[in-house]
């Protein structure tokens, strides 16, 4: 093994400058990352070729991550093929329990779905994008199941425009100027002056209503939910479908209590801070 | 910079021997992801100091380990304090979706939960623990909050019965000589000997009812999913608490559901097999 790790040094960090990173760059870290990533709904199982391919990676390489990883135990192996473990979650784990959002939204979200018969959700803002941090499914309709981790373009969705509408004026340049507002309906605003000009009706509003911007038939509203200095730390929604509502039975229906449970998770959040 | 790196190497990997560890073990993978893991609900945001004090490391090499991670998207920094980013969800996210399991279930859950009212979970064995990797709330009652990701000891809940009553003869015996099964009500079973009689009796039945083991009120039923080779990939459970159901009562009404759903979800997972 010593031949091999010497031809194809894994770490490339001690020093060792890897091109367009910083000096400090630890580039083993970057590849045993990559190798958790490489796994996925495609290729669950993978061998070390298979791996190899996917990664860009030797196969001496990606052997050695292999071994640290299963030792670590985040990886399995039947010998032949290596598949994730559970213990993968608790690293996602980390993130939404230092969030403190998600789990104190939770029984809120779950009241609101109880009290309405829709589905609600909550995201946090990640540069152009909401990922979802919460999801309680409404079960007197299936709609579109998103999984806690999922991303979607801030500008064609309720809770993205509200985090918008929240952005420094400065930094919501800097999003217009740098993102491409794609169209996944013809409905979808794409325009950086006509989402500038929602954004603006949003934060008088306090809330986002989106009609079909992102996938036919779904309508969903949404709303900031603030920390105790007032900053935006997430949004909650409420979505549902046209065939079951409309966007004028969407506001006059479901604005109420989901601002009604935005101001309650809030007062959670302040007694936590 | 570099006399630091040298007077303290971060990756300690290039061939350089970890004790107790396989020769080709990656030390600096290992300790990327321990920074990553030493975030969380007590420490969400933490200083240079803070973060060595946690994980052991010197100051010098959690520098060096939090200019990749921001490097590469997984920590957010305001200049002093570090922060996770939702980034890190999808490393959790290439073990879910690689899985296949929850997102077959998750649909299937809902409509049981929208059927009979009670909160359902799915959940895999790892090791001694099971690991939930779907949630559906019921939202008529609010019960036990457990995010995907979270361990329980597989011994005292109905999940873990389900599953362990399906492991090969002599793994189920290192299972009961390696474990202690902890207490943590008067009614967990925690003799080898009668949780071994009670897994015959859930490997005939083909479900479990345990009644308040884990938690006071707390009573789960539960059934295992089998891939289309017979091996169990998950089980799926049902849990109420006693002042809505007795345990004749989750009997009565909610096994012939759970069943049904298994085999449901088995019937989909043959399919995209």
């Amino acid at each position: 093994m010593s031949a091999v790790s010497l031809s194809n040094p894994p770490g490339g960090g001690e020093g060792e400058h890897v091109a367009g990173r910083p000096r400090e760059f630890i580039q083993s870290l970057e590849r045993g990352l990559g190798v958790i990533r490489a796994f996925g709904p495609h290729a669950p199982e993978q061998t070390v070729s298979e791996l190899a391919t996917t990664t860009g990676l030797t196969r001496a390489t990606v052997r050695r991550f292999l071994i640290t990883l299963v030792e670590l135990g985040y990886v399995a192996s039947d010998g032949r093929s290596f598949r994730l473990t559970p213990r993968v979650l608790e690293l996602g784990y980390s993130f939404l329990s230092g969030l403190g959002f998600p789990d104190i939204a939770l029984p809120h979200l779950e009241r609101l779905v109880a009290e309405v018969g829709e589905s609600s959700e909550a995201c946090v803002l990640d540069g152009a994008d909401i990922v979802y941090v919460a999801r309680v499914p409404s079960t007197s309709v299936i709609t579109l199941t998103v999984n806690v981790g999922t991303r979607m373009p801030a500008h064609a969705t309720s809770m993205g425009r509200v985090l918008l509408a929240e952005l420094e004026p400065e930094v919501l340049d800097r999003y217009l100027a740098e993102t491409t507002l794609k169209a996944f309906l013809p409905r979808t605003v794409t325009e950086p002056a006509a989402l500038r000009e929602q954004l603006a009706k949003v934060r008088q509003a306090g809330y986002a209503i989106v009609d079909q911007e992102l996938e036919e038939g779904l309508v969903a509203i949404a709303a900031p939910v603030h920390d105790r200095s007032g900053r935006a730390v997430g949004a909650i929604n409420l979505s549902t479908h046209v065939m079951r509502r409309s966007a004028d039975s969407v506001r006059d229906g479901l604005v109420e209590p989901l601002l009604r449970t935005a101001r309650l998770i809030e007062a959670d959040l302040a007694g936590v801070a």
